[in-house]
């Protein structure tokens, strides 16, 4: 069991941020992605159709017999980890839960933003994953849509995403939060952008690290730790890999071979 | 036959913006409305899967018994135009060619601009199509891919969007060009903005307003123009409606009611 691979899925690039930290972290662990480009982005969409896409997503993970899944969307980890855990039998690690412990741990002012998609804030699930640790810390949190097609763009650190993060943030800065949870996996790109609009007082939460760190300490208790040289990462897609392979590299941090494309529906 | 409705159809709400104008050209026609909202958007996806969706969508509204086909996207336009009328025994009507005869009809300097989601440009449907009727005009293409988030996000005014309607039109503009054409059905919100940019000079082409005359023009062709009281247009969408119903309001320049959701795939 230890010697299977472990699944991460996301609807497009954006889980490439959460594999970029396990591939640092856990060198020694074979890893399948897969990005549903074809249906790409999840983010605005319903929570009902994101939780279909994530069973189907999931599914064919459990068909590639992984041993742990990487649910690497944070809208995906908002509406369907329960319905994921329930009917798979298997570790479930969400996106989610990992950023929310290291804000609660991180906070002094007990004030916490978070931004993320419209599908994520709207859930609500930062805002309840942070009160089931401590219901004292005030959430504050704003959907930020724009950040993911910038960081598509390349435009990352371009004047535009400058000010619209200034735009999208002044609400949060104006409740005096002094940590920022980046409620999305495309965020990490736009650290210091966002650290220009913020200063240096306001700690940022990459939720890529905090999951990769999860995934560790899961593996650890499940003594699924594999141990051989794994090959590098295997990488599926629904749509062809021509864009994936082209935005997907700044993602990843370095270039994508070995993209297969598949289909779900 | 002629009492039948008018489909149309796109991947969201952008085609809104055609409906728009057909409503005030054709009040006596009964139009229905698909917007594939779950699979939204098709401009950044490849052309085999843009095909797949719009013969779904497609089939969709042929089982409503429509008269005539309205593809109100450009990348569907770009890529599914021929299929569609080879699949379905219908008059198809895309928003390519009548933007690219308007564009052919009001340049003077022979230098025309299109602008449009990835897919759209890397079609290249836009300057064959100018092509077609004229070859000796030159075509200089930019694909803006920030465009629709903008004008989803409520943007389409906002300084971000003058200083990315910047960016991407400082290379046509270099060119000399005197015509624009708006090659996506989103980009109809933000003539202003556009205008602001490109000064009185250059003539707008809006393929919303040229696709509904044509459309006026095939009516007639077939004798199929609708005498009757249509009552108002009905609505399809594949994700819940909730944010269509938002969203769609500003591109349809009224309140949408009674839109059902319906599953594709």
């Amino acid at each position: 069991m230890s010697e299977r691979a472990i699944g991460v899925f996301d609807s497009g690039v954006g889980g490439l941020t959460v594999l970029k930290e396990m591939l640092r972290l856990l060198p020694g662990e074979e890893l399948v992605y897969l990005g549903d480009t074809a249906r790409v982005p999840y983010g605005s969409k319903s929570p009902a159709t994101v939780l279909r896409y994530a069973l189907e997503a999931a599914a064919f993970l459990v068909e590639q017999r992984v041993k742990m899944l990487v649910v690497a969307c944070n809208t995906a980890s908002s509406v369907a980890l329960d319905e994921l855990e329930e009917r798979f039998r298997l570790p479930v690690v969400g996106v989610i839960e990992p950023g929310a412990r290291k804000a609660v741990a991180v906070t002094r002012s007990r004030r916490v933003g978070v931004i993320g998609t419209e599908g994520t804030i709207a859930s609500g699930a930062y805002t309840r994953a942070i009160h089931a640790l401590d219901p004292t810390i005030a959430v504050f949190s704003a959907p930020c849509p724009l950040f993911v097609p910038l960081a598509e763009e390349g435009w990352a650190e371009h004047s535009v995403a400058l000010l619209t993060a200034r735009e999208y943030l002044a609400p949060l800065m104006a409740k005096g939060i002094d940590t920022l949870v980046l409620g999305c996996t495309h965020y990490p790109l736009l650290k210091s952008t966002l650290r220009q609009v913020l200063g240096d007082e306001v700690a940022l939460v990459d939720s890529a690290e905090e999951t990769s760190r999860t995934v560790e300490a899961m593996l650890n208790g499940h003594r699924l730790p594999r141990q051989s040289d794994p090959g590098g990462p295997r990488f599926f897609v629904t749509d062809i890999p021509t864009r994936f392979v082209r935005v997907g590299g700044a993602f990843l941090g370095r270039d994508l071979n070995g993209v297969t494309q598949v289909s779900l529906d």
